[in-house]
Order: C-alpha cells, then structure tokens, then sequence
C-alpha cells in the first residue's frame, strides 16, 4: 500500500490532546475517522497513523506531521481536499506528500520547532485567551535571551522535565533558544529548535525564563538548573494554550517538491 | 446614584449575542451578573444596562459601549479589575468612564465603526474559523474599494438591510467604506464608519462586495443597488463570525482623559 505523511495545523483548544483518550475528543480520532470515511473502508478495518510526536490537551500544531499506508494511491491535493472536507474545522491538512514505504513520522523526525506565545497587553487579550499566556509583568527581553544562550547545546535536562515521564535519558540537543518582541500582536514568541524535547520542556523553560525576565530569578539561572538536574528547582510549567508545535524537520522533508 | 460607562471587548462566538436571550449565554446576561456580584446587591436587586447597540450571535466587539448607574462611587481602575475577574474571560473591560449624569451609550453616540475580517488563504486557517470567513478566491482590491466609493453619503440603504427588521427609516450616513490586505495575516479587512447601521447591513455589504471583487458582480453594482431599494436584489449575508464592532463614537469621548 502506498505511504503518505501528511502535514496538519490544529487549533488544540477543544481537544484532549492529539493521541486518542478515553475522556473527550483527540486529533488522532478525528484525523482517523477521516481517513476511514475518505478510503470507504468496510467495517472493522481501520488505517493505522504515526504522528511525530503528542501534543497535550490545549496545545496547538502548525506543523503536525503523521504517516499512514493508503489502500490506494490518490493524488495528493485530491487527498488533502476529501481529508479537509470530513476533519473537523479546527483540523487542517496544510500539505500531503507520497513517501517511501520506510518513511516514518517519528524515527525519521531529525528535530522540531515549537513555539511559545505569550500575550503582553495590561489585560488578558479575549481573542487570546486560548492561545497564549496572558503575563503582563514588566520583563527584559535581553536578560532572557541572555539566560536562553545556556540552553543551547547537548544538556540534561532532567531540571525541565514533568516528573510524570518514564524516559530515563535527559539528555537533550537544542539549537536555538530565543524570544523576540511582535509589537503588533503585543505578544512575546519564544522559539526553540532542536533534536527533540522532554516532556512539558518548552513550558517548564518558559515558565522559568519569565520568572527571569520578571527579575525573580538571576540570569545564569538556567544554566545553574542545568546542573543541578533537579525538576523542583526550576520555575512552574506555563500553561498548554501558549504552545505550538510549529515544525518537525526531516531530510530530505518530505514536503519540498 | 453616579453614572459610569465601560468600553468592553469580546469573544462573540459562544455567546447568543449580546442581548438577553432565553436560548443560551449572552454579553449582557454576563455582565449584569457580574455588576449584581460586584455591588453585592440585595436579592432581587439589578443594576439596568444599556448598550450602544446589539450585537448578533457570533460576532465580536473591540469597543462596545455600555452605561449604567453603580450604587455607590467606584475608582475607575478598581471597577476595571473588579469586573474582569467576574466577567467570563471572553469579554474584557477594557476602559472604564465616570460620565454625566444624563449619558447615554445608545442615544449620545455619534456614530460607529465596524470591520470585517475576511480569511484569504487557501485553506481555512484553523485558528481563524471563529472570527473570520474563509473567501479564498481571487479578488480585485481596487474594484471593491472603488465600489464602495458609491456607499459613502446619506442614501437609502434598503438593500442592505435584513427583511426581519421593523425599522421603517432606511436612510443612513457612511463617512468610510474601505478594503485593504494585511499580508502578514493573509486577511482582507473591511472597515465602514456611519451614523449608524442598519440590521445585517455591514453583513450584506461585504457580502455583496465580495461578489464584486470576484467579477460576479459589476464594480457599479453597489451604486445602482441603492437606487432600487430591494434586498432581494443584493448578494448574501456574510456569516456572522467575522464582524466586529470596532468602536462606538460619542463627541467628547468619555474615554479619553
């Protein structure tokens, strides 16, 4: 059966996370049903589906990328058209792409993007309210930017990691750790880059770096945390709603024509 | 008692709109309760709103206007906080005014702008589902906004205007009646400034305005559906979900310090 890995943008907010869950609606239930009605499948044969990784309950994608072998070959926007008229609105295939039949969305994932979306304006922004963090204290941008420069490189980052985990190696690649300013959107964006991230990593990072920028932490602390590999030292995990998984890169990406 | 008006912004898309209604949530049911909370009023006790205006279910304000008489005098900044932490987190207060006795958000307002987000990218933005309408087909700016030329002035805006209205006074003002492209954010917004609107005539403004752009409609075609009166004869009722009150005027604004 021919292999696709398919691109996805969803808005998390209503959903209980991306894997499938006993309690509430998940992306995987959504995008699987879809993908069952679409290939007409007689009942009890299902299409089993490979994301790169899970998003938690609230947490958003703009770049989700999942696998799955098709009973048949279709043309990719034929694909992506049919899946986006039967995914729920808040669920969009932003690209489709046939693959070798070795291709897979986790094993073959080289890093990723998430991002962090934090709103700035003095109250809590209506139209922002499920998909950013309102936190307007005063900061410093290049007190964070400085304290995010200890991130980057191969660490242990036992410091921020849930303790709910099971994976027993803490260490981590990050390649890029920073913060900028939109004006526009009175929002601070964090952007982190790399091999690939523990679990509540970016939120348990931001949560910390804003302490820094409030000036309740000093700035080496993140490198300090580091070190002493301990989860209770470091700063809260900011809540889901600000979180995008922005991009998972491949090589070759399967998306470039 | 002394007077005040709050400016509030809000999330239009789960309430039934912002006036009372038996069959779910509205803006005014939430505020009134918050009010009746925050002056600890006896049982039975209410404190009478008014609004500039009603808004329909699913659509948003950035600046609605609303006046009441508070039991006793309140700091304006404390009134803020007070009724952000008692309102649902989809409407914000985002100003508060100690007015004139005899001020009034319906009768004293001069006029007022709404806009219209339309979403142009190929695919529906799933973030963007509730708070604009997906329009992805090709469009001349120049045609709608020369268009829209023929809006402006004092006329008669029967074809605009829902047929479930009872209002027999169809004539208004238009001071601004424009389009333009935000490209960061892959949007047409639409931006009409009056005296006041009539039921659904934004709606069936842009509606129509799309049409033209789209070359389904000639670029006179605003100017000759005012001369004949007719609703039958202009385009559809764009949805709800992306019109927004932007600003309510009143001269001297009670806002500005």
């Amino acid at each position: 059966m021919p292999r696709y890995a398919i691109q996805l943008a969803y808005d998390g907010s209503r959903f209980v996370g991306y894997q499938v869950q006993p309690n509430g609606p998940s992306i995987q239930a959504n995008l699987d049903a879809a993908l069952i009605k679409m290939a007409k499948c007689p009942e009890g044969v299902t299409i089993p589906t490979v994301a790169s990784g899970r998003t938690d309950s609230g947490v958003h994608a703009l770049g989700q990328v999942v696998h799955f072998d098709y009973p048949a070959p279709m043309p990719q926007q034929a694909m992506q058209r049919a899946l986006n008229a039967l995914l729920d609105p808040a669920i969009k295939v932003v690209a489709v792409a046939r693959v070798a039949d070795d291709f897979h969305a986790r094993y073959h994932a080289i890093g990723k993007e998430y991002r962090y979306r934090v709103d700035i304006g003095a109250y809590a922004n209506p139209f922002k309210r499920l998909y950013s963090l309102h936190h307007p204290y005063r900061y410093d941008l290049d007190r964070i930017n400085q304290a995010l420069e200890a991130v980057v490189g191969t660490h242990d980052f036992t410091s921020f990691c849930s303790t709910k985990t099971d994976k027993e190696d803490k260490v981590r690649t990050v390649h890029l750790a920073r913060v900028w300013e939109d004006r526009d959107q009175q929002e601070l964006v964090f952007q982190f880059r790399g091999t690939g991230f523990l679990y509540n990593m970016i939120r348990i990072l931001v949560g910390t770096s804003l302490q820094i920028g409030d000036g309740l932490r000093p700035v080496n602390e993140l490198e300090r945390l580091i070190q002493v590999q301990n989860r209770k030292e470091a700063g809260p995990t900011a809540p889901p709603q600000g979180l995008y998984l922005h991009q998972v890169f491949y090589e070759p990406s399967p998306f470039n024509k």
